[in-house]
């Protein structure tokens, strides 16, 4: 059984036609994995859609809360990619042991059609969290990272491997 | 280093609309590599464009050859999925140990827009392919099999473990 | 008043993922009108769901009984580009006088996404219909022609104007 | 022939995946007519890329100026919603006598997949421009209107006809 958790970001947000503005409304999760002919057990829950530069301490530690207290050991986070890293090293330091977790997200809204990363991401990231050991991971450019030994590059929208 | 193999199936096909058939153009790998923005090092080889309900036995010879002249280890099939189990267990029997072989396909042409599971097939067969240990596989509907105890159901369109 | 018919065609076809078939299902024209964010007022109502090559007198003549007893004077018929030319015809001769007539289709199903010509065709289809005087017309590749003086090239997929 | 002048707006906007910001790039017209298979005579001209609420005087003085020096008399201009009424006046005193002009925009940019107006929205101005007589016309929502009969209601997105 896989937890699914969403958080927000780039990955699931919409056009507003009438503001011009980027906003949330429900998750595209569900149908993404219908459509991904997905047959695995999961469980979609949304904690919050939020922007992750305006995600804060508060939401960090809900999202742990419920990392500790769900009854399965894998569990993928969609997130916004600004502050994946910063979540994933919050995450790190939860006393979650035995747990396999992956933080994943999207440089272009699932919902602005053939130029967004969010499908294949998703992909990816499910295949992950099916085969690491237990450990906080982001994924993201069709490869994993540990929490401790990424960063995004901001200029070039990729995530790079650090060794610190 | 990752090698794709391209082999046509599904997962390729085009609409030719003066006829209302499906054929093969060009694959489409590429360019879902750089949507996804696809850091890892690959390479992308046409080896043939065919349904898989027309590969031969000569095809899979191709396949097999191709797969043990190759210097990676690492090796991404696209296969159409009436016949990718088979193709499997002709590659399960090539002498190949090293090599970690993943074959994946789509149920819906990624050139069908919205309904295609391609992209998400495509993201979770590379993460399986970098983690999963020496052997053959099947990847589809967000799980890996192996070539030994898979069947599709022709039914459903969906990929089953069976166990012999 | 606009009374949209729809009869099939390209236009309305899905892909059957077990089969690898086109098929019909329901009409997208609906929804496609809510997308362009139509505001006219108008009826959507579907008469068949069949390929224009297999369509038979008996189709043309409910085709033709609907266009008579409908109580408004625009009526657009969705149709296969195939034997579009037929069915105008026919109804050119069903003395319709006073209403204003066009058919449209599409080269590509709507539903296989960004090759479609469907939404472009149905926008300018409606359009026409709205500033044609009384008469049948076929709308394609962003044109209007009369009944009598158009055909469809079967090799470019495109309709050309004639002159008998 | 057909003359259509590009000057931004929503219809040609895209994402910009390091700043989460809408950007110009360059205009998709010319791929749109061709997705639409459109086989009429038109030559395609970039004015500017801007949003029309950044639309100045200047701007529309070189729009104007360029609809009064083509040597066509169908000109189609693709512009931002906000400010769509106000240039359609701004050319209606150009004394442009002998043109049909039409405005028309998208309430979401083409680039943002399957819900944008804008390959509608320009299938029914091109439809529009070729059956109207010589005027100023903004064509939004499957429908064309006068120039000054004619306002954006800005809490629903749709434009309304108005009469003074």
């Amino acid at each position: 059984m896989i937890q699914i958790f969403i958080t927000g970001g780039t990955f699931d947000k919409e056009y507003n036609y009438i503001t011009g503005q980027l906003f949330f409304r429900d998750t595209h999760v569900p149908s993404m994995l219908e459509r991904g002919r997905c047959s695995l057990d999961y469980d979609v829950k949304t904690l919050m859609m939020t922007d992750s530069l305006e995600m804060t301490e508060a939401d960090r530690q809900i999202i742990a809360h419920n990392c500790l207290r769900c009854p399965y050991n894998h569990i993928l986070i969609t997130h916004g990619t600004d502050t994946m890293v910063k979540t994933a090293e919050y995450l790190a330091h939860a006393n979650l042991l035995d747990k396999t977790i992956v933080l994943t997200g999207a440089m272009v809204p699932y919902a602005f059609g053939t130029s967004s990363d969010g499908f294949f991401n998703l992909g990816s990231a499910l295949a992950f969290l099916q085969t690491l050991p237990p450990g906080v991971y982001v994924v993201m450019n069709g490869r994993y990272f540990n929490w401790n030994h990424v960063r995004k590059n901001r200029k070039t929208g990729h995530f790079e491997e650090i060794h610190n």
